[in-house]
């Protein structure tokens, strides 16, 4: 057994407790409510650093929640690893569909997860796999194996769009100066199929608002006289797909990049039951864009989804009233070479210019990010992949994910170095959905691979 | 000045304290909550109607909500007149957009109620109506002015479709048998132009439920892959109106009654302005179906509209879901001789029809009634008619309203009597909204005129 992996089995238990403390604490970020967690989380991040051996660890302030910055500089001539991740999680609502409260963590075991599996909000998306960064510190301090220089940067403000992130970097470019950044905030295809995200696709997040009449009438008597906001939303939103399901936004496919016939046919080569992703989420049949696959559809495509709608009576019974407002959160995912802020211009122009004389329409851009996508014939990449055959025993295979990490343009547009996304979560982890949790042997996993990549990317930078 | 004027001068004062205890009880039937108020309401209206004098009153239980019944029997051979009204009230919300707590009530000044008008949830729908009734009995018992027998039958059901009525009517004929059945429930043209409503829409109210997976998914995994029951819900609703805003069910206008160039041509002589009606509602323009006036579009016309919409995440900041859920009440007001039962089972259908493979849809009828339209050449329409003659000097005008009073049509079959819908109230008292008021000269003027109503009929019973 090699040396990482007994320290693992040698401080299961210790690592478990550990996250599980850190994922007591409800750091939602999207609330305000929560802003203290937040800022305790922010606390622990850096104790646990320290703890782990980082020489400097700090809480800098930003126009938002904090950033924890934490560093070990062993040698300024070796290479500098900079690790990215997140302590803020999404709001665990809907409540009632959690089977164990979200910021009581607890194991169960599960069919994917027979070695169990923690349950909480943040438990995947980003505590644990930020964690095992942490922890991956730890054993290369404590047992001498820190090949390279290494610094940390966990931000609080991910889930809701890294908005102090640009102002943070653009201030601070010397101080994280690096020769890879090290992510782990996306997952992998299965248990024993071992993959590196090479794709991310863009953000581009929005609010809007309808207004009808300036308050709400009763429906017998002003109902089909006047424009009902509700009405005239749902036909707006509607109105957005053609029949296709290709988006009707003028522009907006025409940046995107088409995907090659051979790259196509390489996405269909990779493991995927059709039958298998019904049953899973209880579905009669998929629904997407026409000529695409499932997972051309959720990787390689642009897509639109209304994330929240409310307007007018939800609670019991029956009121029979038109709202005089009715309101819907947006967003867009994007790919490769659609610009977010271009694009929520050309949404903000089509949906104003959908509604009918009538009523009103207010478009507030929230956030948004660009797409990514990363070569495979590179150095950093090949790290990474000597380190999976090390601890997995065989090859990862590159992917392109459905979900957006925005910063990651950013991070190469400012620091000037590549991203590695080595994600150890599943798909069915349930990541910004009730009853979230991350498997205890990807957990492990994590935590023995990550060492090695240190390892191969020193050795391979020293070849260089 | 008559006896009626001089006592509604005299006790001006009380009957606006009596009315204002009555309104911060917050009977809103459309919410358990408040179950208690409900009853609390029950009670307090079975007092007031033993102040008036009634021989007898009784809260009787139902299904539901309790029915207070009274009664003042001077002369079994005189004829009897039963008022009809109810004591519960809809929902306040959104609370926010009050301008004062919506069951503390205030008098304010308004431009079209310089003398005040009491802002309350309730004002005037319908506790404010119904309890000039109350008034006017008083007033016709004190003074030995009542003419014949007279029933009350207040209800606490009423916004949420009057589900007990049926069941209490079923069982008490005998209890309420009467010549006439008197309401006011409904609104006059203006302070100067007295009307009586001579129609009111029928009413199916459902509530729909579109699911997706089975479990709420991350936009970015999943977005574009399935369907978003968000996105599908508002395909669907927008699919219920055509480009000339008919409504889509097949079958939907099949019995409707069309209204003849003669009625259409008499409606449009109401005095309306369209300026007015835009600049009091703040719209640019008005929406509806094509080929149809705006006054025909809220009377004579039957009409969809989604009454509240919800789904997904709702709270402050972003949340990249996708629902596993998403809900809408929608209400359609019916006409003559739309049966909303079978109206009911178009929507269903038809809805369900609308659903893509890749989500289940639910629709639960909620309640529902009939369309009613009552002639004018009638002993009791004239009764009416003579009454305001008397008490405004000039002759009402028949008005068909939009709005619904299930229960009219049900009166007429099971009590065998005619329904005069004498409504006090203004358009602009935004009921079922925000800041709903009654002005207090509608409601003293409501006070006089209804024992003429009372003198009136009885003269012309006599006389037949």
């Amino acid at each position: 057994m090699s040396d990482i992996k007994k320290y693992v089995v040698e401080n299961r238990e210790r690592f478990i407790n550990e996250l599980v403390e850190l994922l007591k604490i409800p750091s939602i970020s999207a609330d305000p409510a929560y802003k203290n967690d937040v800022l305790k989380t922010a606390d622990a991040v850096m104790k646990r650093l320290q703890e782990a051996g980082c020489d400097t660890v700090e809480i800098c302030e930003t126009p938002g929640n904090p950033i924890v910055f934490g560093e070990k500089i062993i040698d300024k001539s070796l290479p500098t690893v900079l690790v990215y991740g997140h302590y803020d999680v999404q709001p665990p609502d809907p409540l009632d569909l959690w089977t164990s409260p979200p910021f009581e963590p607890v194991i169960k075991e599960t069919k994917i997860h027979p070695e169990g599996a923690i349950f909480a909000r943040g438990a995947c998306d980003d505590k644990g796999q930020m964690y095992m960064h942490v922890k991956a510190l730890e054993y290369m301090i404590k047992n001498d194996a820190l090949p390279c220089n290494v610094k940390f940067m966990i931000e609080g403000e991910e889930e809701i769009g890294s908005g102090s992130l640009g102002w943070f970097i653009e201030r601070n470019r010397e101080k994280l100066s690096n020769d890879v950044i090290l992510i782990s905030d996306t997952g992998m295809i299965a248990k024993d199929v071992p993959s590196i995200t090479t794709g991310l696709r863009g953000l581009s997040y929005v609010e809007v608002e309808v207004t009808g009449a300036n308050r709400d009438l009763h429906s017998g008597l002003y109902g089909g006289a006047v424009a009902n906001p509700i009405n005239v939303l749902a036909k707006m939103i509607a109105a957005l797909h053609d029949e296709n399901n290709h988006i009707t936004i003028p522009g907006f496919y025409d940046k995107v990049v088409e995907a090659s016939d051979i790259e196509r046919s390489k996405m269909a080569e990779a493991p995927f039951s059709l039958e298998k992703y019904k049953e899973a989420l209880d579905i009669e049949d998929v629904y997407g864009e026409k000529g695409y696959s499932t997972n051309e559809r959720n990787s390689i495509r642009p897509t639109l989804d209304v994330n929240g709608i409310w307007g007018g009576y939800t609670g019991e019974g029956a009121k029979t009233v038109i709202a005089s407002k009715a309101y819907a959160k947006i967003s867009m995912r994007l790919v490769p070479d659609q610009d977010w802020e271009e694009i929520t211009a050309l949404f903000k122009k089509h949906f104003e210019n959908l509604a009918p004389k009538g009523v009103k329409v207010k478009v507030k851009p929230h956030h948004g990010g660009q797409a990514y996508v990363t070569p495979i014939d590179t150095l950093e990449y090949q790290a990474a992949n000597d380190a999976y055959v090390e601890s997995f025993g065989k090859a990862p295979i590159p992917q392109r994910s459905g979900g957006s990490i925005p910063i990651v343009s950013l991070f190469e547009k400012e620091l000037n170095s590549k991203t590695i996304l080595m994600g150890f979560g599943l798909d069915s982890d349930a990541i910004h959905s009730p009853n979230e949790h991350f498997g205890i042997w990807n957990y492990l996993k994590g935590i023995e691979t990550i060492p090695l990549f240190y390892k191969h990317f020193t050795k391979l930078k020293q070849q260089e």
